[in-house]
């Protein structure tokens, strides 16, 4: 079956469509400033599950995640809308005003008004659509497109927690029950993430990404975009310290990291010889590009291996 | 239960969303031009049955019904996004790809350029939302809040025609059938509705909405907003005359001119003293204005009753 990216890939294609195809779309504002524009739809036992998450948590992360693409080309949000599709049993108690409660907590934050949106009664399952614009400095979008041979790799953070907060939940844990703190955390890390706006300001990358999908899916979106290759070292790959106390396997901590999706850090490329900013203290340098079209090697105990995208597809 | 105007009106007020509330927010751009933004969500089985449209059509209205909220500012359209939530059955098919193309029919007459927007799974049912964005000169955006007493109450084209469509669809007609032209057209005028973007330059008008809701729902909108009343007079309203030949009872064709949403039409006030632009020819004056706050009062065989907002409603 043919996946989403394949779609849209078509679609594009078939319509002509420049502008789309990023984290955001980039419009044109007035001489010194440029829009950013994204959507993410979110849909219930698909994106989320009611049983999981609160209905504070739930809105905290459909805001997140559109704030993170924002957060992917460099830029700082502005204004927001909500879309949702509301069942019944959802519209009947106070989830709505608990999500929005959650939503607000999180927008305040980064200085985001809430402008519009639309309600729709829906059949069976909730669906949120969550679109929030930007700013950019005129041209300074940081595309996917960007990445060079010879520029380097980096990550934010640490990878793969959110993973392992889903493989808890999906074991049965729950965020309200008493947790060792690392299993408190990672949970949170899942069903609470945070955007990188704190990397927002003229940021030295030469194309970027958030990782929403997993590692190495988000990687080949930046080598697809560009028209480049990469190269992983596994033993730089900053794997989450947390999920030591619970997944023994190193294996499974990779696995985690590399396919594991919603860590909401930034991927991104910069020139070999660019300087980054020191006040951001949590940037690791995992791999560098390749002119290898569309390949990425990882390299583990000195051998290499061809990484294939493993990370979340809707359709598969 | 209440409402989604009710809900909508309370978040308005918890958070102090000025933006919230008409048919687009209303954003700052540059010296001489504002931003419009709208969302509008559609639920299949709420909003529309896949087995009484198609694809094409789809496509066509999802987009007509957001260019409508534009054309209800004043204003006109620039970039658009579709978030879809799609269900494996659909997904299969060549659905999207033809709903894409009676997109982009309509979106190409309007110089309308599709930026974005988010592909996800869903269970169940498809859903869509869609967003728009257009441009009106700076703080000329035609809001819902300017009518005032006296000011008489026009309405573009005809109405009660996509609701007698709509009936038609309900009693198992169909679009692909061999029709008479007038149920052909009726059932076109649900499926397929066109945005009146012919009234957007610098249109005279105190306070405008577009008829989505219902003639009886948008007016309260209107009332609401202005903080006013009206009077409409029910032997001036333009009832579609393609109704004839299928409703016989004027109560009837009264009733789906005043309660049946989705003509897409115009509704707006304009002062007593301003002259309407004389290149359209279908606008019809039906009433006025009132300082009877939220009041509407329908005059019908010079008897007065007053006319409660039964369009439609999500949750009621």
């Amino acid at each position: 079956m043919r996946s989403e990216f394949d779609f849209i890939h078509h679609i594009k294609k078939s319509y002509g469509l420049s502008r789309v195809g990023d984290d955001c779309a980039v419009l044109p504002k007035d001489a010194e400033t440029d829009i950013l524009i994204t959507a993410d739809m979110l849909a219930e036992d698909v994106d989320f599950r009611l049983e999981w998450t609160s209905p504070e948590l739930l809105g905290h992360k459909a805001l997140a995640v559109s704030l993170s693409d924002i957060a992917a080309m460099g830029g700082r949000p502005t204004f927001a809308m909500l879309s949702f599709g509301v069942p019944e049993s959802v519209w009947s108690g106070d989830f709505l005003e608990r999500f929005y409660e959650g939503w607000h907590g999180l927008a305040r934050e980064f200085g985001v008004e809430l402008v519009g949106g639309d309600v729709s009664r829906i059949p069976e399952k909730f669906v949120i659509d969550s679109i929030v614009l930007g700013e950019v400095s005129k041209g300074k979008a940081i595309l996917r497109s960007g990445a060079k041979p010879g520029d380097k790799i980096y990550v934010t953070g640490s990878l793969g927690g959110a993973a392992g907060g889903l493989k808890l939940l999906e074991s049965g844990t729950r965020h309200d029950q008493d947790l060792s703190q690392s299993a408190r955390e990672l949970i949170e890390r899942q069903l609470r993430p945070m955007p990188r706006l704190d990397l927002a300001d003229q940021f030295p990358a030469s194309a970027m990404i958030d990782l929403s999908d997993g590692l190495s899916s988000d990687l080949g979106h930046i080598c697809e975009a560009s028209g480049v290759g990469a190269v992983l070292y596994a033993e730089q790959i900053p794997i989450d310290v947390r999920l030591d106390s619970i997944f023994s396997s190193l294996d499974e901590k990779l696995h985690l990291a590399l396919d594991g999706g919603e860590d909401f850090e930034l991927l991104f490329t910069a020139e070999r010889k660019k300087t980054l900013p020191p006040e951001i203290a949590d940037i690791t340098c995992i791999g560098e590009i390749t002119a290898n079209i569309a390949k990425i090697e990882l390299i583990r105990g000195g051998l290499a291996s061809e990484l294939k995208p493993k990370g979340f597809q809707h359709f598969r």
